[in-house]
């Protein structure tokens, strides 16, 4: 391995993503990749990781490099616990999860195998990005943001990120001429309303298919919602301890102990 | 239904599990209660939730009620999803998740089952709690913490939740008369340290086992872990709204658009 920077690759759209392949495009650029991603889609994990079932991980070659390349069985935060701790023999300089078909902002962060991938490598103290943009598309054009994304991930590497923070990246579906520039954000205050399409099946037993609809309530122009309906990328940072730290003071009142 | 609050009941260990039989026995106490329950455990699946394939949810006799329950095909956040959106007619008044066989604290909220379920909940602006008790076992022992799932619960129901806001709830696997009470806490800092056991199968493929050691170094005495090691059940706010706003000022002065 040269001087450059070690840099660990995954996803959740599986492998062979076009995505994952635009991500690995532009972190070729900038130092030696790694890429473990899931030898399958694995989209909504949330964080989910694989305890009672074994774990498959192999070498496996997509194009023709340079990066090194394993599939994984496992879901995105595996990939990044199996690439740490099994795979790289020296600590990343930066984790990088994505680029995500489909948007992970707002309340969509808790969902995404894409981000949960980011605070695995959070977590493991590594800095991490995960990047996703608003197009479901297997076909997504992701020429667009790969300016952003090298941009981006040079600030990180040559910053670093505040202990226990790791960013959330979304990419408008627009021109690489229509993005306005780049906006730190907040997470919008924004929900899914769920509805289930009920159906029978073949053998007369009814299932369900999970669809819904997306409702944003938070209109501040601070929000990650805010930015990428206006043309501009959003960055969030996201943090892991989850303790409302506010919400503290207020409990000592109740009477816990009666 | 009487007027009596209803309570939304479920979990991630499964419909069969003790830890779950225990919790929707106190419950009956309190309320009318609906339980929503995966059929298979679905310990670590952190907030997956299932949009790649179908859910099948039935109606299901464990032992003489008087709750009402159904089984899913389904993660825990599918199943809140499920029971909030299409098994219920009427808004629940609180959602409980547990009592899990095993400890939830610190950082394993990120990983938890049970809390993706809570968390669901309090994302569909439902009160919600989730329940752990320090015990792995299959017949660990619940009764020592009865008293204090209902005692949580009640606070909840009189005092609601802060917008945002669900509780994690651990239990310290000990007698009732060894429990010093309760503690409003904020997550501990602390990781796992992973080791992967490699192994081959008898086609001659090597496979992983994920295990770990997990490590605390955060000694605060307003920590989960601090309660729970010395005897305290440790109740932490959890929010879902995962910005670092702490972060947010310091990203500003990056040059993300140059």
């Amino acid at each position: 391995m040269s001087e450059k920077p070690l840099i660990l690759v995954t996803n959740d759209d599986g492998i062979t993503a076009p995505g994952l392949r635009a991500l690995i495009a532009v972190m070729n650029e900038i130092g030696d990749v790694i890429v473990v991603a899931p030898d399958s889609p694995q989209s909504a994990m949330g964080h989910a990781i694989t305890i009672n079932s074994t774990l498959y991980c192999s070498p496996i070659t997509i194009d023709d490099g340079p990066q090194i390349e394993y599939s994984c069985s496992g879901t995105p935060a595996d990939c990044v616990k199996l690439g740490v701790n099994e795979i790289l023999n020296t600590r990343p300089a930066i984790c990088v999860s994505g680029i995500n078909h489909g948007s992970n902002s707002s309340i969509n962060v808790i969902y995404s195998g894409t981000m949960s991938a980011a605070v695995e490598a959070g977590i493991e103290g590594i800095p991490a990005i995960g990047f996703s943009l608003l197009d479901y598309n297997w076909e997504a054009n992701f020429e667009a943001v790969k300016d952003f994304v090298k941009t981006i991930t040079l600030n990180v590497l040559e910053n670093g990120l505040p202990d226990g923070v790791v960013l959330n990246v979304n990419f408008p579906r627009l021109k690489r001429e229509e993005i306005k520039g780049v906006r730190v954000c907040r997470q919008a205050k924004a929900y899914w309303v769920e509805e289930f399409d009920k159906r029978t099946n073949p053998q007369g037993r009814h299932y369900y298919w999970l669809t819904g609809n997306f409702i944003n309530e938070d209109h501040g122009e601070d929000t990650d919602e805010w930015a990428l309906a206006n043309g501009y990328v959003s960055v969030v940072p996201v943090q892991f301890d989850l303790t409302a730290h506010h919400a503290i003071q207020k409990l000592n009142t109740w009477k816990l102990n009666e």
